[in-house]
């Protein structure tokens, strides 16, 4: 057994409000680098965003294609040295695909996946190689009258739904009874293994549990279910009469992503190491080399490294007093669309980065956007805040600025990459003439 | 009484699925206007806008000023059109305003609402001479200090949160005990009279209760309870010994916006004739010459005036059978995200653009992104449907586009404006170039 599991991995505690402060204050020390027009501004630490892959990479087996979200954040230097860190990339979508592409991964190294691909889609990721999870068995049948299937170096696998529940946030879970996403495993079993039979071409399988709020056994419980039913596949296929059959045929298992993240103090976070160690203990043959793990994570890896530092704008003083700041809705959809399933953790610090103490107060924290949901906070214990501090939202480097509403036309604030200790820029500040630009 | 309420107006019904139909038909037959790679296209139909705006204009006084909520529908084309046929614009934000100056809205027809407004917006707006509503008694302060503000030709009001109560949607309630927006009237009464005292240039007042779900009853509450306040003002003001006072200085009422649009057939839809003819029954006062009304429609505007097409790329057939379509959370962000809450009415139509009829089946239908809740329908009765029909989501141009989420990268589709007989093309459709330059 060459893979054998797992190291400890380093793997880096999410970023304090010392350390974060800390870099603000570096960042507002570089001439010209933040200025007055930038009322929000958006964080991105790479070197811990690395540091995390390399988490990654260092408890599973070395030939495991580790691929990750391009949706968690797909911002190009991101993803350019995601790319350069040794990750692959997972697209969900045709221009995902193309990103990742232009971010330097190797085809092989790119899985695409998405519920809808169309046939010109499907013939380019073929003609490029791209490894591709198929969604339903009517996509695999798609694919089998593709003529670019033939001289493709394309990996196909294909998504089963393994139908074991809910985890916390029903609108993330995807391994329920229904599912939009994949075949489900009990409904489909038959129909499944005839697929593999007919398409000698068909050699992955790919599960995914869900993204955030599924406890480790949950994804480990629906890995287990679609790797029993692998080796069942395998087992049959062996036994079968079928002269396509192969003995290789089913190799690659994409474990999808979903590993929860740690969005508050008082929650234990969750390590890859204690993921890849209870994965390893309940299915230790999935870590030999009759088979190749592919993994999806993208929280994980992106949604520490980032925070966003906004002006404070307003402070109205009333029975219940209002923050009001320069992101809302329109970066953190989630948090303000489904405030019971997301959080984010706040803090403040005066105008020149020093974090404000002393005796706290309620707030609510609102947003920049017309709409009365456009809230990250209703209710949160704060120091005096006032007109001209900045807010700091904790953890946003993931589902955040990739979800962007254009809701209210805000400009979108300039992205900072600090690593190490230089700043480079992601994005600059969206201008007023790329948004009226867009409305044609 | 010169600007007596009300003719009955002609406001028209939504379109019925046989018109959308026969207007996907003719748009078909247009060589070069729907291609193969659109495979969602967006309509809005601008003599349906105009002829709602009309309805407006039709059953307020003459001197009211009726203008149209930018982020309802920001397309340069829609708002070009709006403004050509007597509207002015509301902007709930910097670009918003921008947005509304090109479309070539005469300044003092145009509102600039923010709850975020900074020095640098709100010194913008008074130089144009636009309409301000203030959020807060702070944004008070700051206009004051602003020297901009003397030579101004701006008329500026203060938003009032009436405190009458939440309508059916939390979320886009704003008149409850606390709501992000304005100045709570009965905790802040004194200070509110007292704004009035100390800034001669303080003219009107704004009040909005909700957008969508608030019934006609709170609406006119809400619009009484502030109005009996202006009254209030007025008498308090010609009372009091303050030089600066002026007769006219409270004269102009800002209605807001929130009638509720039909999104059922089987609901009623409520008509600006009912609702002005019950402001009138209840505050006649606000219909005289004492008075200029001011409103900020939207949705009631927009949102029957549009439809979307999708083709329908996948049948997956199960014991929930679902079909995948190319549009979802992106466009229809708060139905997927607050499905109780929101709803659109769909029908399928074969490829050539005819209703498809007959026994219906039980359907999910999903949207292309990779998030479980990206789901138009959780469970909808369609005739049997296969890949290459449309779908076809009503009710959908207002706060769908205007929302557009970035997440999965995926293209924006082409928007068609159709125009009685004649087709033109108000936005194309988003190149994956545009998405990739998007990233940085």
């Amino acid at each position: 057994m060459s893979n054998s599991c797992c190291c400890p991995g380093t793997e880096p505690a999410r970023p304090t409000p010392e350390e974060i402060a800390g870099i603000l204050r570096r960042a507002l020390a570089v001439p010209g680098l933040i200025d007055a027009g930038d009322s929000a501004v958006i964080f991105h630490d790479l070197s811990f965003m690395v540091s995390r892959c390399q988490a990654i990479q260092g408890v599973f087996p070395t030939n495991a294609l580790h691929t990750l979200a391009v949706k968690a954040n797909p911002l190009a230097g991101v993803l350019r040295r995601a790319v350069a860190s040794g990750m692959g990339l997972e697209a969900a979508s045709l221009a995902e695909l193309h990103l990742a592409l232009a971010s330097g991964a190797p085809p092989a190294r790119i899985a695409f996946d998405s519920p809808v691909k169309t046939s010109e889609e499907l013939a380019f990721a073929l003609g490029q190689g791209v490894h591709i999870n198929a969604d339903s068995l009517e996509e695999l049948a798609r694919i089998a009258d593709l003529p670019q299937l033939r001289e493709s170096a394309s990996v196909i696998g294909l998504r089963i739904n393994p139908q074991v529940g809910f985890g916390a946030i029903a609108q993330t879970s995807v391994a329920a009874g229904y599912s939009k996403f994949g075949v489900p495993l009990h409904e489909k079993r038959r129909e499944i293994i005839a697929a593999f039979t007919r398409y000698p071409w068909l050699r992955g399988l790919h599960v995914h549990i869900g993204s955030q709020g599924c406890p480790l056994s949950l994804l480990v419980k629906g890995i287990k279910t679609v790797f029993t039913f692998a080796e069942e596949i395998n087992e049959q296929m062996a036994a079968s009469e079928s002269s396509a059959w192969t003995d290789k045929q089913l190799e690659v298992f994409d474990i999808g992503g979903g590993l929860p993240v740690c969005y508050r103090d008082d929650q234990p976070p969750v390590t890859v190491a204690r993921y890849a160690n209870s994965l390893y203990e309940t299915i230790p043959e999935l870590f030999t080399d009759n088979w190749r793990i592919m993994s999806e994570f993208g929280r994980f890896v992106q949604a520490n490294a980032g925070w966003v530092v906004s002006r404070i704008e307003y402070v109205k003083k009333g029975a219940t007093s209002t923050i009001a700041v320069h992101v809302g809705a329109d970066l953190f959809l989630r948090r303000c669309y489904r405030p019971d399933d997301w959080h984010h953790d706040l803090f403040i610090t005066d105008a020149s980065g020093h974090i404000k103490t002393g005796r706290q107060q309620p707030y609510v924290v609102a947003g920049p956007l017309c709409f009365a949901g456009d809230m990250l906070a209703r209710r949160v214990n704060l120091p005096t805040a006032q007109a001209g501090d900045f807010l700091i939202v904790r953890d946003a480097g993931a589902y955040t600025l990739s979800m962007w509403s254009r809701y209210n036309s805000r400009q979108i604030p300039k992205v900072i990459a600090c690593d190490g200790d230089s700043f480079t820029l992601l994005r600059r500040r969206e201008s007023l003439k790329e948004v009226l630009a867009f409305w044609g």
